[in-house]
C-alpha cells in the first residue's frame, strides 16, 4: 500500500463535529475509483483539531467505506502518551497502517525526534509511514536523521513535502541513499508530485487525489510506466488548481471549498479557527474546476 | 493582576502524569514569596502536552495553594471547540484570568485569528490575556492586528515575547500607540524582562520568577520605581542563567533541570517527547545557579 496513489480525503465537518454523510460520500467515490490506499485523518484530513472520540469515528466510517482500499490513518499529536492512544486506537478501528508525525511546539531536538518514532513504533503492529512536514508540524529533520528513523524496525515509507520546483530529482537521490531499499518515498504537495515520481517517488500521498482521485491516478500510473513527460503534462493542465492552493493559503482551504462546489459537504466544513473561503474565492475556484472538467 | 510580576511556575510530571505534590511545592514557594499573580499552564507549564482532565488537575491543585494570588490560567488549544471547553472548566477549577494563545497548524490569515479571539472573549467571564509567541505558537500578528484584538470586550493585557535587545523600546512604544490604555503590556522572555519594564511594560510574565520568585520581584521592582539601572542590573547578574537558556534549546528544560537541582521535583519531569538535559547539562546548570546564589 506504499506505492501509487495514496488519497487523502478532507474530513468534512457540520456544526456538530464530523459530517458522516459527507465523508461517506467522498471515500466511496475514492473506494470506487480504486485508489492504491486511503490516507484518512492527514493534514488535509483536520486532524489536528479532532478529538480521539472523532479520529475513532472518522477511521471507523472510512474502513466501511473503503471496500479492499487499504487504509492509513494518522495519529499525530504533541505529546508522545497521546500518540500511543491514538495509536491503538487507530489500529482497533481498522488502520492497516499509521501515518506518523513528530509536532513541535517547543522546538524538538534530534535526539527528542528519534526516541519519539523509536517509542511508537516498538508499540504498534502496522507498518508506519513517516509524515514530513515542516510548515505544519514545525520539525525539520536532516536526511541522515530521517534514514536513522527510516531504519526503525516497522517503518514502511517517508512522506516529503514537496521541494522546490528545481530540485525535485536532487532532493529525492538524496533522501534515498540515506534510506532502507524497502522503504519508500512518496512525494507530497501535489504540484511537485509528477517530477517527484520522475525522480523516482514510488507513491503520490495526494490532496488532489482525495477529491479528484481520475486524474491523480492518470498522472501516477504515466509517471509509474516511465512516461515522464506525460504526467508532467497532466501535471501542467492542473496548474491552475495548484495556483490556488499558493493563492489560498495551501490545499487545505481550496480543497474545502471544492468539495462544496461538487455538492459532496455543506459550505462551512471547516474546523475553526479556520474559516471558508470568501464568496469572490469559491467563484474562482468553481470556475477554475469547470475549466479543467474537474467537476 | 495584570501588572508587576506573574510568575509562570513549571508543571513537574511523572510517569504517571502531573506530579501533585511537586507542583504543590513549586506553587506554595510563590505564594509565600507573594508573586503579584501566577500563571499556570503557560508554555512552561507544558500546557500543549496536557490532556483536558490534567488541566483541571493543575488549576485546582494551585488554586488551593496560591493563597491570596491571583491566578492566570493558560487554555490553549489548536480548535475553537476545544479552548471553548477548556475556558469553561478553568473558570469552574478558579481561574481569575485565562491566558489565549491563537495556535496555528495550518497558517491562519488574520481574519481567522481575529475572529477566534472574538468569539472566545464573547463566551468568558473572567479577563483575558493575550498571549503572543510566534516560536511557539506559529502565529505572527501585526501590532494592528494585536490592537484589534486589545480592543475587544475583555482583553486585560498581551504578553509578548522578548524582541531584539536592542530594539525592546522601540518595539514597546509602537505596540503601546495600538492598544486601548487600560490593556497592559507584559514583556516575557526573561533576558528582556529589565529592558521591557524599563520602556513602559507594566508586567513581567516570568519564567525566571516561577522558580526564583524573590530576585524577580527584585528586578520588577526596581523597574516599577523607576530605578532602570538597578533592574538592568539585576538582569545582567542574572545573564548566566539567560545564557543557558539559549543554550539549552529555551527556558523550560533549563527550569525542569533547576526544578530538579533545588530538590523540587524528580529528575525526569518534561512531557514526552521532550528529555531531560544530559548529566553535564545538570552539573552546568547546579554550578550556576550556585554563583548566583539560587540554590
Amino acid at each position: 500500500m506504499f506505492t501509487g496513489l495514496c488519497a487523502f480525503p478532507l474530513t468534512p465537518l457540520h456544526q456538530h463535529g464530523v459530517d458522516e454523510t459527507a465523508f461517506a460520500r467522498i471515500v466511496t467515490r475514492l473506494a470506487e475509483s480504486a485508489v492504491d490506499a486511503l490516507g484518512v485523518l492527514g493534514s488535509t484530513g483536520s486532524y489536528a483539531w479532532l478529538s480521539r472520540e472523532q479520529r475513532i469515528q472518522v477511521i471507523r466510517q472510512a474502513k466501511s467505506h473503503a471496500g479492499a482500499v487499504p487504509l492509513m490513518a494518522g495519529i499525530g499529536a504533541l505529546g508522545t502518551d497521546r500518540v500511543l492512544r491514538l495509536a491503538e486506537d487507530a489500529q482497533r478501528a481498522g488502520a492497516n497502517a499509521l501515518l506518523l508525525p513528530a509536532i513541535a511546539y517547543q522546538p524538538l531536538t534530534e535526539e527528542e525526534i528519534f526516541a519519539f518514532y523509536q517509542t511508537v513504533t516498538r508499540e504498534v503492529s502496522v507498518p508506519v509511514c513517516v509524515y514530513d512536514n515542516p510548515v505544519t508540524t514545525h520539525v525539520t529533520t536532516s536526511d541522515a536523521l530521517k534514514g536513522a528513523i527510516a531504519a526503525l524496525p516497522g517503518i514502511a515509507s517517508i512522506k516529503i513535502p514537496g521541494p522546490a520546483k528545481n530540485d525535485v530529482a536532487r532532493r529525492v537521490q538524496s533522501l534515498r541513499r540515506q534510506l532502507p531499499a524497502e522503504v519508500t518515498i512518496g512525494i507530497s504537495g501535489d504540484a511537485c508530485a509528477a517530477d517527484g515520481l520522475n525522480a523516482g517517488c514510488e507513491v503520490w500521498y495526494s490532496v488532489c487525489g482525495g477529491l479528484f482521485p481520475y486524474v491523480a491516478k492518470e498522472l501516477t500510473a504515466a509517471a509509474t510506466r516511465g512516461q515522464a513527460q506525460l504526467a508532467e503534462a497532466i501535471s501542467a493542465r492542473l496548474e491552475p488548481l495548484w495556483t490556488l492552493y499558493r493563492k489560498y493559503g495551501g490545499s487545505l482551504r481550496v480543497t474545502a471549498a471544492a468539495a462544496t462546489i461538487l455538492g459532496l459537504c455543506g459550505e462551512d466544513c471547516l474546523p475553526r479557527p479556520l474559516l471558508p473561503l470568501s464568496p469572490d474565492a469559491f467563484r474562482e475556484i468553481a470556475e477554475t474546476l469547470r475549466s479543467l472538467n474537474l467537476e
